[in-house]
């Protein structure tokens, strides 16, 4: 049995998982990030600890904790070298997790630890596999030969910072035309916000007035009961997403790309068309055997894969 | 030894190559691409067995034939799934280079050869390594923890084929925007081309007339002379070059990212703005240690990578 942390800005999600990726208990707490890094481990050593208590379970039991933090990670060592949301800089979270809790960690890049959660639970068998998330940015998770893949310092795998549109609009991370501007979530809101503005008839315009916001449903919810701004909307914004997924199939050729993120809950209305754009636009149109579908396990994924990845 | 053989559109140019990876004899002889697959095969295996005579070998110390072949390959079976410029499709190379030479062969990607042998003689002891070729297109290949990397079905690593403008001018490959459009000698030369027509009095309209072509050095060697047309264009041709390699930079952080090609001469002058431009760019700047070089073997690439390659 693991333990499985997924460390977020906002929440600190742990959970009790059995050795094929089930979880068996959850729990979650506010991560309060403006707190210290002291502050932030100690409640994530007592979730480890509610875990134990409530599953009753014995403390032998438990064979590893993994974590999932957002960043760059130093693998081997369980540092956080770098973590902007957190303010975090070469924090030695395994080590501090360790002396707290007495058992042993593992600290993975909380996409990388989805992504091998995804893909664990995918059936595990195959060799070349990417994961993204379409999110308030693009995260992205790549397993090579079964293995995450995390770039020579733990600063890659960053698929969302693949340029889509040269000298485009500005990204956060300070390059233009970052895939994850037009591909995230983010994204389609600015868009569906953008024709909202030039369609003030739209159906997308009566949704924001009824709902009070606009989401990344707003548009999706318009195109499906016909609005034709929306649809246009729609068509644009997958095919930011397809371009970015091809150009990734063009470079991985991966066994299987699976897309997550609250997004993909669109199933085959967001998958199929963006399978059509793929199949019309890879480099090798007729050799290409990259299997696209949608992820499983929804906001689980960081937890199972964490846990997961502690086992490796 | 080995016996290397680049298989090119234009040229069998085959090698005899120690177990160091270096060339022994190399001789070369037209492809003549139009001709049927049996006559090219019997031409690389008369090749090796020139080189085997006038080396005055013996037929015993050469272990195998690697051969680094265009198009998209099947590694396992050796088999050219599909290589356009030569019209050849699921092509038994292996099985007939070997009832003709009696020796073990092994078929490789071209540009993951070629990217092998650049990895072997720099050093071989990288986990992570990228090489890309800036020529007619982009080529790339990618080693990962020491091995060639190939994707699910052999159609990976088209680095050339990341999208660099999405929605941009279209590529040979039927999708817009890709890098290779803008980044290889080609869209240089387009570029130089744009250029002269809106700058005649250029040093650049000069050498075209003096040379009577425009070519990979003519933006270059105006630039050195200080035509500001000249700069200009090398300028946002080395901006295009270094984005598409800050977004592999973004995906792999590979320890060490090589550029090779012919105009991998231009040295630093080629490097030293690309490397200025990648470092501003990464997404993890302050974190990434990707080295970025220039390729050392030059046209020698493809055969000593197809011979070290039959090796693994």
């Amino acid at each position: 049995m693991y333990i499985g942390i997924d460390l977020g800005g906002t929440n600190i999600a742990a959970g009790l998982v059995d050795d094929n990726g089930n979880i068996l208990k959850k729990r979650s707490t506010p991560t309060r990030a403006e707190r210290s890094f002291e502050e932030i481990v100690k409640d994530m050593a007592d979730s480890a600890e509610s875990l134990i208590r409530d599953a009753g379970v014995e403390r032998s039991e438990i064979k590893a904790v993994g974590v999932g933090s957002p960043g760059a990670i130093d693998h081997s060592n369980g540092v956080v070298i770098n973590a902007g949301n957190l303010g975090w800089k070469d924090a030695p979270l395994k080590f501090e997790l360790e002396k707290l809790t007495g058992i042993s960690v593992s600290v993975e890049n909380d996409a990388n630890a989805a992504a091998y959660g995804e893909y664990v639970k995918h059936g595990g068998e195959i060799k070349d596999f990417i994961f993204i998330t379409l999110g308030t940015g693009i995260g992205g998770g790549i397993i090579i030969d079964g293995k995450i893949y995390r770039g020579f310092n733990g600063a890659g795998a960053e698929v969302g910072h693949n340029t889509l549109i040269y000298g485009g609009d500005m990204c956060s991370c300070g390059k233009r035309g970052c895939w994850e501007v037009y591909g995230s979530v983010t994204g389609l809101i600015n868009q569906t916000c953008d024709a909202i503005d030039k369609n003030p008839g739209s159906l997308m315009a009566k949704y924001r007035c009824e709902r009070g916001v606009v989401d990344g449903r707003t548009a999706f919810d318009a195109a499906k009961a016909g609005d034709y701004a929306a649809k246009a909307v729609v068509k644009q914004y997958l095919e930011y997403v397809a371009d970015g997924i091809c150009s990734l199939v063009n470079i991985f050729e991966p066994e299987v790309l699976l897309i997550g993120g609250g997004i993909s809950k669109e199933g085959e209305y967001l998958l199929a068309p963006i399978r059509e754009y793929c199949e019309a636009n890879y480099f090798c149109k007729t050799i290409c055997q990259t299997r696209l579908g949608i992820a499983k396990l929804g906001n689980d994924a960081g937890i199972i894969g964490a846990a997961l990845s502690a086992k490796i």
